[in-house]
């Protein structure tokens, strides 16, 4: 069944029997998904409640009815923080898709060191608006019950500021603890949140980790394998809600 | 370190001082790579061996200078086979290259019943090449220590008669067991191979589930979240080689 999010439903009470979707929406129903009169939909409110509808009509609007509303299931139980140095060209657009999927619940962009993108002004502001607009669209098709942040780009220095305590995990190229042993610790300090930091195509800066050790953070090997920038947020987000969530 | 793979060096003795690479590989590191004399290099012969090698000279011919030879420590303790539901357009490229990076060891396209491409045989042999191709260039590039072998196209059926025994997983859209279960029943019983079967677009006939259970298979739950075929691989073998398998 797909899905949609309407942020008008903040605002709406439990008895709501119609929802009229917004025109965007509607013209993503009604055109690109070629939905029926009929046909079955959920409209989330993007925080945790999903509406199951039937598609009453579709034109002029997109009109619903509200069959009934439950809390949306589908959220990992740790909530994970992807920063990331920020990638060439558009690989990071396919790390906010494929995290979105997996169930990582925000993403923070980070110049780093070794980024070798360093966008103006302008141009990162386009990048971040696109980036949102990708976990917006993954974030229906996969069916999550939240739409995952996508924060402005940062530098590094700020991103530490941002670090609340020991749940920051660093995924180093030249090794570290085994992730395993971290996400014990977590489990028995019944952590439920990480903040994962992924270095750029070259790697961290060694002052980099260090600055991100003194902030408390601990520093995971990345394993044998050289996993590209690409690659390493999807495993590494992937076992975390392996280990913590329940599938 | 860059690495290379020479199958010719499966012939040659331990005592080997020089190494002179093929057209092929010479053309990679004196041109893409842009080494030179001095440089440092892994030359692996794919089957469980590296040479630690110094570039002597680039031409007319690359020759190396081997320094030691080690058994290659990049490969994980589980075999994972990777059959796929061929998927639409170039998808199983990526696959292909990001799981290999992961740690797959061999990569079995099937065409399912809800697999929208059937691509004629010689069309089917052209891609399968292609996929040989990515799957050597991306164990390069991670470093693996052998090369994922990539088969040719088959049926579901003759995946069926390929399974031995009970190391098989289905991922189903539609609900199993957690992956965590089956997992630690692997490791109680000293299982270090896994056979694991992801859907295409369209996910599985359950007929098809029903077979797979028929031989053996275990049925896996994907999780809360609806993961595309493109991702869902990268989970699921990211999560059994960090549940069998050392960092």
């Amino acid at each position: 069944m797909p899905k949609v999010f309407e942020k008008s439903l903040r605002e709406v009470a439990e008895e709501i029997e119609k929802i009229t979707l917004s025109r965007e929406n509607g013209i993503h129903v009604a055109k690109s998904l070629r939905m029926r009169r009929g046909d079955s939909l959920i409209v989330s409110d993007g925080e945790g409640r999903d509406f199951c509808c039937e598609i009453e009509q579709t034109s002029p609007e997109v009109v619903l009815k509200v069959l009934f509303v439950a809390p949306t299931d589908t959220e990992p139980e740790v909530y994970i923080t992807l920063y990331q140095g920020v990638p060439k060209g558009d690989k990071f657009a396919q790390v906010v898709k494929q995290c979105t999927e997996i169930g990582v619940s925000e993403f923070v962009p980070v110049i780093m060191a070794r980024s070798i993108s360093r966008p103006d002004e302008k141009t990162a502001a386009k990048k971040v608006e696109r980036w949102r607009k990708i976990a917006h669209e993954a974030a229906g098709q996969s069916r999550r019950g939240i739409i995952p942040k996508v924060a402005d780009m940062m530098s590094l220095e700020d991103s530490v500021k941002k670090l609340s305590g020991d749940r920051a995990i660093v995924f180093y190229e030249s090794g570290g603890e085994g992730l395993k042993d971290i996400l014990n610790d977590f489990k028995r300090e019944n952590v439920h949140s990480a903040d994962i930091f992924i270095g750029p195509e070259g790697g961290f800066e060694p002052s980099e980790v260090e600055a991100l050790k003194n902030a408390g953070a601990r520093v995971a090997t990345l394993g044998r394998r050289i996993l590209r920038t690409q690659t390493a947020p999807l495993a590494a987000s992937a076992n975390i809600i392996y280990e913590l969530s329940s599938p």
